[in-house]
């Protein structure tokens, strides 16, 4: 089932959607999702947001993502003044000397999918129902784009007291990231993006494919679960394709901040039984192990969910004493391509085995009613 | 005696002058002059430098700075293609919608005064005749344009692969000066920039006037000191209007480099007597003690030169064993007022001693025929 527009009952579907996805990292919706709500409430400002499917997208569009960048435990302290990206925007059509008829989010889980959103209310442009990683992850050159070889052509970054760095034509993805990376922590910790400049037969070609739609049916089909009584973590295996790996109660967390990321391990025991499950993370979660044998990697997702209410738990929000539910989620092919591995497949995370696949994906596939109603 | 124009038989002069300007610091000339050596005996480029004496200056002409950031000792390894300042020049003048009509060293100190005679001979843009410190000095904020409240309004960092970073609107000088450090580090340790935009009213009321002619008349007395077998320490101390503080024998040195800069000290010992000197350094030398009093400190200038030769010796060039005198030069008015001694002054690198100055300044002043011939 896909949708075509996004208004105010969709808000909270998505935020759980895009949480499942975010594998634990892609930051916490909620102050986006306030200013969301702010906004369709506002009569200056459209009642829905326009949602196109990538099939419609015209070939010669011009397409950016806009979103945030940065430790996501930062991004909750040191709050945006609002217009971030839409000046990064505005910075970028200037720099690259472009008009941009349509917004794409850069990464689906957690609060980067609400930027496009927003900023498609700011300023009529529809958003793209597709992103470019099918989840979250933690690096910028991780992104369907640039691992399909898109230039670095142009890009801003902006924060909230008015700094705008414009970067071009830079030489490789990984500069892009390790440039942005050092700039944001100078900033402050976080800061808000656009970029790169796309065209839409890209976009149509390296995106991952209907992933709003996807998030607003996990979100809304664990929202009915919960209603019911039946167990919402059914419901997200149903709708993703995704398997429960575990469930146990959170032993210990071990997490620390280091040169702009959230990086550390968690320990999960079984309830009724000895085994235990560590998960590592950078942002996001990487790699679960049960008693020393890995059972899901990097680019498969691996979400924490609250136990009764499959509520995604961020890597920030893990606390001892968590009952919950491990699921490992199959990744979209577009991140399982030989050119993806070598970026996000585990090794690319310095863990010295390869990557074995949960299964097949169901993200970035066609939404013909999988797991719709 | 102001010039009006630079040709090939003034390019020694001028790095032997910029070298004792710049303090220890502001990069070999070498590469510079080679270059620019190789621009004046090309029959495509005019074979004369254009230089407006700042009280010239149309006041509402466009001017911005094009010089080379990162640690000296980088510099020299990293070979730059050649077009780095022209491309950040184009780039400043695109992101922030002007048309430069002059250039101006930011510093005059060092091979920073070259980048902008290399590049007005490729765009015919003149020169001005004065620059925003005086002398060199290790950190962007430390200019007279920034001292005295000017915006950081526009900026461009390029490297030599064309990677390029546009920095607009950013809120403060100091903020300015560690996101392009942090860049500068990820770019490989050094990089050239173009920035700011200036007007001709702000830089004819707070330049330090006159600096080119000076040092073209400085390395010009030292070579005729030279070749008349004269003292050509005197001739240093005629024209800057500064003194002799020590003559002795390099006897260690220690540097190291980090975070983008080259920072240590070196110990000098008297001949005949027993007296030390220490000069602590970064970048440039910034403070003199002997037997554990200070003699001299920034902004006035130290500047450690060849006893024979008075060639100036940079802090990467210092070794055990060579024979020098230390000269110390008043700094410009421009750098000791309140405003400027906060950004400049000893307790801004971190002394515990205010700033005692060493006399009236040379630098910046009429140069009605002052030390000339």
């Amino acid at each position: 089932m896909t949708i075509d527009s996004i208004t105010e009952a969709g808000l909270e579907w998505l935020a759980t959607g895009t949480g499942v996805l975010g594998s634990g990292g892609g930051g916490r919706p909620r102050i986006g999702r306030l200013r969301l709500q702010t906004l369709l409430d506002d009569d200056q400002y459209p009642d829905e947001i326009e949602v196109i499917p990538p099939e419609d997208l015209d070939p010669d569009a011009t397409i950016t993502s806009v979103g945030k960048i940065g430790a996501p435990s930062i991004g909750s302290e040191k709050l945006p003044k609002g217009d971030e990206e839409l000046r990064a925007l505005r910075a970028l059509e200037r720099g690259g000397d472009c008009s941009v008829d349509a917004l794409i989010p850069g990464e689906i889980g957690g609060a980067n999918s609400f930027a496009p959103l927003i900023v498609s209310l700011l300023t009529g442009l529809p958003v793209v129902d597709a992103d470019a990683m099918g989840r979250a992850l933690p690096k910028l050159q991780m992104d369907t784009f640039f691992i399909n070889g898109h230039p670095v052509n142009c890009a801003v970054i902006t924060d909230e007291k008015g700094n705008t760095i414009v970067y071009e034509d830079i030489d490789l993805p990984e500069r892009f990231e390790s440039l942005v990376r050092a700039t944001t922590v100078e900033l402050g910790g976080t800061a808000a993006y656009a970029y790169p400049i796309l065209e839409g037969t890209f976009v149509k070609e390296y995106s991952v494919h209907h992933t709003l739609s996807l998030c607003h049916d996990l979100g809304r089909r664990i929202h009915e679960a919960r209603a019911a009584n039946e167990d919402p973590t059914e419901a997200v295996c149903d709708v993703t394709g995704g398997r429960r790996l575990f469930s146990g109660k959170v032993m210990d967390i071990k997490r620390r901040h280091d040169e702009g990321f959230t990086t550390g391990d968690v320990r999960i025991d079984e309830m009724e039984g000895d085994r235990t499950l560590v998960i590592s993370f950078q942002n996001e979660f990487l790699h679960a192990e049960l008693d020393g044998t890995t059972v899901a990697t990097v680019p498969d997702l691996i979400s924490l969910l609250d136990e009764t209410t499959a509520e995604p738990i961020l890597v920030d929000d893990v606390q001892f004493g968590q009952r919950v539910d491990v699921v490992g989620i199959p990744a979209p092919d577009l991140l399982t391509t030989d050119e993806a591995l070598s970026v996000v497949g585990p090794e690319a995370f310095g863990y010295d085995h390869g990557y074995e696949p949960l299964g097949t994906s169901c993200i970035g596939g066609e939404r013909s009613g999988s797991g719709g109603v």
